[in-house]
């Protein structure tokens, strides 16, 4: 089952980044390029449904399986980046961390108003990236129709942050 | 061809990310999959008699071609990172910027020393990272096979600081 294959090659880093978090490294998964494939097709098979318009991914992991979806569904791949990294009109999110804040960006120009984006990342933990990022997608009239996610850290309670935006919440990998 | 059809995409932003500069945007290319994959095939044969191991990409846009293209060959996929974002241990080289300096970082169990290591970037400017980036795949005991390029700013004459680790120099479109 793709869960038991990718439980057992994803690595705990104890306190990365900072003491007392326990860290998912995906880069064993980076190294098995079949199970690579095996994840980008069961989120095409899980999506197949939503008439999806683009993938919607958050930089930097989130551009590792959130192009290779894009590609498989061909579908366009838009780039939610840190501030100040894409070089075109952009409009901007931020969003509180720990401690102080990071912010987010998107073009202007990512999609046309009314078209449907899933939301990509590989991990979900507390949402605060993802919120924001959903948030950019309907300051610019997107429709947000799900997300996609390898890792869940369904303990963390986060999904329902989520769920005000879009029920569809996939995760192949979940820590209850 | 190919080349044209990218330069047809590729979007000049001046003045970006400082006065003087013209930036050369792929977001364009992104939306367009068919385009994508159309990279990832020319490259994939392009490279088919170098017996690569692995494939090495600098975050972040170094994930979305290096990615697909690791995929497409069937090998392991190494992300190369800004200082601090690996979880695991890591070995780090710093370069010169025109004001201040970075650092990259590369797991040290990314890959076995011997292997046969492509690196490969979205676009080579002046090739302070590309370099920084052949030198930590070194330090491992990589053997460098070759470089693989979107873009390459011909104009900046930076060729010549990769030819001392590997000839074998692919860029889809070339700046005069």
């Amino acid at each position: 089952m793709l869960e038991d294959r990718l439980k057992s090659v994803i690595r705990d880093i104890p306190d990365f980044p900072q003491p007392g978090i326990v860290f998912k490294d995906i880069t064993p998964i980076l190294k098995d390029q079949d199970l690579c494939k095996a994840i980008v097709d069961e989120l095409a098979f899980r999506l197949k449904d939503l008439a999806i318009d683009a993938i919607a991914g958050v930089e930097s992991r989130g551009f590792l399986f959130g192009m290779m979806l894009a590609n498989k569904l061909n579908i366009p791949f838009i780039p939610i980046r840190k501030q100040g990294k894409l070089p075109f009109k952009t409009i901007a999110e931020s969003y509180k961390l720990e401690y102080g804040q990071a912010t987010i960006e998107v073009h202007e120009d990512a999609f046309t108003p009314g078209s449907r984006i899933l939301i990509h990342d590989d991990l979900l933990a507390t949402g605060g990236t993802v919120v924001a990022a959903s948030k950019l997608i309907e300051k610019l009239e997107g429709i947000i129709v799900g997300y996609a996610f390898i890792i869940s850290l369904d303990f963390l309670q986060s999904l329902g942050r989520l769920t005000r935006f879009s029920d569809n919440i996939i995760a192949l990998a979940r820590y209850e």
